[in-house]
């Protein structure tokens, strides 16, 4: 696989891919700020409210920089990200959390999921977005804060471990699905992502290998919990 | 009415009466954070949703100066709001927003008239908490954009006028009767805010007079966007 350039910004078809790679990251990491900050009123103590609000953001802080980029490539954030709100708002809405265990749940596999899945990504564009990316997706401590959050509740009630088992599929689940609706339903974000013949993007073979450890990972997450996946 | 020195600080009823005042108020920025992000999932555009998630990262770093402060005086921050939480929480569930128009009101209306009574009350603290409590007071644009949103929307319906009016008493109401329930149930607070003897804090006079005066700015901001208070 050809590695991408700066250069390579010059040439629309990339661009326009790029543009809509950051455009749906960016949406995720403005929904993302949004959604956990309202799961953060499910939060018990006002202690486990300041983290996720602090969670949430750093999340902004992300959409901020994602934004940042979008403009110095010379286009508007909001139109970028317009052609992915529906997919974004739709994973949310079908993924809302009824309650603590299940927030924590959706930040310790869900937020991890698609953090691995950009991190792939990031592999198939030019060095300085994927160094900005690597840098708005590196882990902030959420995740372990949510896996120690989840075991003790796990440890304490005998019966949240299965209905959190079924959560955790359900997530990976319509993740997988959105995800690769997304790319499907986007020519510019599907050419950048698969090589056309281009000899850049991953070939189907990749794209599919990918996803296979996207749901391994997944896997080692729930058996860390002793949960089956 | 006396002044409040850093000295006082040494006072342990002038320290209960501050700390109880920066706990509810900490405590109203963190949950202002929680409850502006979660309305900004009701705005209408991206572009809204930003500015929005832009004004509740501002009430979250708010608490977290607050929090600090607490700490430095020497006390736990979520020990210090406890006693605050359910009257803050009640109030936010008596004012949910059931759309966006209302949810920019609750910022225009609502977070201006709390800032009002803060800064009134900032009168009665040490000098170095003033100074703090009137940087985490100060407006950082939301009621401009707010009272902007408010104004091109009421003059595109003409029902909404009414029905915002309306919406406007009933915060007004609520929040005046949580303002005075929360310092009649807390003594510490009351101690600091009303005097009872000592020679600081408002007269039952001057108490009466400020909510008067909180009353006539609401009543101001509401005809400046053409409605009856």
């Amino acid at each position: 696989m050809k590695q991408r350039t700066a250069e390579d910004l010059a040439e629309p078809a990339y661009r326009q891919g790029l543009l809509a790679l950051l455009g749906v990251l960016a949406y995720g990491e403005l929904v993302g700020f949004l959604t956990i900050a309202q799961e953060a009123g499910l939060a018990p103590s006002s202690r486990d409210k300041v983290t996720f609000a602090g969670v949430a953001t750093q999340e902004f802080a992300h959409y901020q920089r994602l934004a940042e980029r979008i403009e110095a490539l010379g286009a508007d954030p909001h139109q970028t990200m317009a052609p992915f709100t529906r997919a974004v708002d739709d994973w949310h809405r079908r993924a809302t959390p009824t309650d603590w265990s299940e927030a924590l749940m959706k930040v310790y596999a869900g937020n991890s999921i698609a953090n691995d899945f950009y991190r792939e990504v990031s592999d198939l564009v030019d060095p300085e977005t994927r160094q900005l990316m690597r840098e708005v997706l590196e882990d902030s401590g959420q995740v372990e804060f949510a896996a120690g959050e989840l075991r003790r509740a796990i440890g304490a009630d005998d019966r949240l471990g299965s209905r959190l088992a079924l959560w955790g599929r359900r997530l990976i689940g319509e993740a997988l699905s959105q995800a690769q609706r997304v790319a499907a339903d986007n020519d510019d974000l599907m050419g950048l992502l698969v090589d056309d013949g281009s000899g850049y993007g991953l070939d189907l073979g990749d794209w599919m290998r990918m996803f296979t450890r996207l749901t391994d990972a997944h896997t080692a997450r729930m058996e860390a919990l002793g949960l089956s996946a």
